[in-house]
């Protein structure tokens, strides 16, 4: 299967702010061959005419619970705390296999729709979020939130989430050529002990497995964990093996400057998550101090239920501006490093080196806009319009290794009207009873 | 003419936080007949189902540039002084009557596919973008940005500017019953002579006319007016007789608590513009604090410039998020009271008691949401759906006075191909030559 997209305007994403105008982009069995601003010779079996349209990498979701999607606008406006104890939690007592895997294929649905072709996720029941993905055709880094709250030996025997992520690990990593890959997870500082994050840490060093957790979400949780270890999270986990160049570090809104120094010593990444954040009352990440200091900073929606959308173009363009705002520096983020976030460094997160830009060699996971809609329209600048015009409803199409996951509106890897029906029929009665 | 929708998710606006689930509304001319549960009797010439959408009243862009449309995405990531002298300003010298009518047009576009239905604006040419809200459908507030740098006798012979202000004011206020308002204006405070100002506050006082003006946008501007007068821009204009309860301010970051008392005192409301002051880098309005002083707060996306689009379901979220992410008070701005600001507040900011909500006797101006759309699935409740999960792309219908001036993706009013080829053709050789 040889693909030819021409006359598109190509964000490559692959060095800061480089646009191709008018560009072409050649794809054969999955991976890019070509992009450039001539035509490449040779025979295709598909010519995409991409006049009148943005063609850059697909968008990386570097932190979502997309399971979550079943709890989209039931509980807003609330703290933190109140949040989790009083709504998530006891509806996520009701959760099943069968309510993980609707309510995730309709998260992977919105995802498509807006442009995402791969993402990392904490969740459980994360059997029926592999198979899912693997089904619609998504790249995902899928994790089992390991939570334990005792120090009993921590083994599978013991801890059944220790179970399901060993499980999970052995079934699905490297699914497809690595589209799946599992990641090891321990949720946080605060949900967990010692032992377990030790566990986790050799496991995954033995396995060479990336690790993804939350830390320093709010402030109680980061100075709550001073108060426990004489420790900021960061520096905890960084004592225990955790925080190394495989680490994917959701949120870290409250870091001190000395855990920034830890992360830009170790490689590990951070999934900043702006819109949950704000939402949330958790506060304003540092990114400009996180950038400065060379961390590798992702972008993530968290779940819908903090959200409350998936659209990262909403991410790009708030963590952009948020960042401008809070430290009255308009020079900073500019449009092509704010896509980069979403793209490059989104991949660099995931541990993924075959994507995430446009590139000869790289996997073709790539997206088209429509610059001719009416908020893109007059069109001066193709890294302006996707970062500060463009929302996901702008996405044409989107394709994962080539493969076209969606095109003008129409899913072709999934039946978003029978998952609607399944999640009133099997879903709703069982979360909302 | 009579219109009846039924079976929608209603969000009132007209009582905070007020839904009416499965609801009907009744239009008789262009007037809200009925609103609530039950369907009225009697004959219609259209009936709408709209189940599975949320009805809601149109949204008030209430500061906006809106010619600068044709400024879209051409400048980003520049510091304020930076950006207007070296790539607003210079354009702007170059636009004329047609630049400004086309570019106007092509927002408005924009503005009623994302749902807006009234807004206020300030520029030059505003001949033209009166006669294109008359002709499209919009309620429009306009003013002529009067800015005047001498001291000179201030009146229609030495100032063109105020001359095309009084102008307009004769031409256009009144139109269609007040569809068109004219408003008064004064750019700034420091683009303006005192004897400017208080000749605007006069010519205001006399016709009981709102004057329109940015305030304390940056820190330079408000501190720079304190060195100068020895007070802040708001006690100046208050001192000045422009500040009262039909002043609207736009932007408003840097207030003083002084400032926020005056603003409760006169009853003069405030244009919040949060994506706006964040890409400019100006600051984050203390809009939590002018609400609990009880001032009245509406929404504007400002110019394109400086957003990069007019689609105010980003204000909306983002006005609810940013201040509850910045005071750590996760229950400020819940999703009713978001929406208020972008649709009642926005009403009574131009002066408008005839909409801004659904209630028997205001003026049928709504607009319907698709809540089966992917980022809406599932979905829990209109109001968090409307203010956290929306983009103007879930607009399915937007009505002023109940003529409906768009449908499901089509223009009734206006042909978008048509003004997407006259600016190529006779705007943008002129703006960008």
């Amino acid at each position: 299967m040889r693909l030819l997209i021409r006359n598109a305007d190509v964000v490559t994403c692959s060095r800061p702010g480089e646009i191709i105008p008018g560009g072409c982009m050649a794809v054969a069995d999955g991976k890019i061959e070509y992009v450039g601003p001539e035509q490449p010779a040779g025979r295709f079996d598909r010519v995409i005419e991409a006049k009148g349209k943005i063609l850059m990498p697909g968008l990386v979701n570097a932190h979502t619970h997309v399971a979550m999607t079943g709890l989209r606008g039931y509980a807003d406006d609330l703290a933190l705390q109140d949040w989790l104890t009083n709504y998530i939690f006891p509806v996520e007592d009701r959760m099943n296999a069968d309510c993980v895997r609707i309510s995730a294929q309709l998260g992977m649905a919105e995802m498509i729709a807006s442009g995402t072709t791969s993402f990392s996720d904490m969740y459980s029941f994360c059997d029926g979020i592999a198979q899912a993905a693997a089904d619609c055709g998504l790249k995902a880094n899928i994790s089992r939130g390991v939570v334990c709250f005792d120090d009993l030996p921590f083994d599978t025997e013991h801890n059944p989430r220790w179970a399901e992520a060993v499980e999970l690990y052995e079934r699905w990593h490297g699914y497809d050529g690595g589209r799946i890959r599992i990641d090891l997870s321990v949720h946080a500082e605060y949900t967990t002990t010692r032992r377990c994050r030790e566990t986790v840490a050799a496991f995954a060093a033995d396995k060479q497995a990336l690790v993804h957790f939350h830390l320093s979400e709010t402030k109680k949780e980061h100075e709550e964990c001073v108060a426990r270890y004489g420790m900021t999270p960061a520096r905890l986990f960084y004592e225990e093996g955790l925080l190394n160049r495989r680490a994917l570090a959701a949120h870290c809104v409250w870091l001190t400057g000395d855990d920034i120094a830890l992360f830009a010593e170790t490689g590990a990444s951070v999934a900043h998550c702006p819109v949950s954040n704000l939402k949330l009352a958790s506060g304003i990440a540092p990114v400009a101090r996180l950038a400065e200091a060379g961390v590798n900073v992702a972008l993530g929606t968290d779940g819908v239920a903090s959200n409350n959308n998936h659209d990262l173009f909403e991410e790009i363009k708030l963590a952009s501006l948020l960042q401008k705002g809070v430290t009255l520096r308009p020079e900073l983020f500019p449009a092509g490093e704010a896509l980069a976030m979403a793209t490059a460094h989104g991949a660099a997160a995931q541990g993924r080196a075959d994507c995430g830009a446009l590139r000869p060699g790289l996997d073709a996971d790539f997206i088209l806009l429509n610059a001719a809609a009416p908020a893109m329209t007059p069109y001066h600048s193709a890294a302006s319009a996707a970062a500060y015009s463009a929302r996901g409803a702008e996405v044409c199409m989107t394709a994962v290794r080539g493969r076209v996951l969606y095109e003008n509106g129409e899913f072709l890897t999934l039946d978003r009207e029978r998952l609607s029906a399944e999640f009133e029929r099997r879903v709703r009665p069982v979360l909302f009873p």
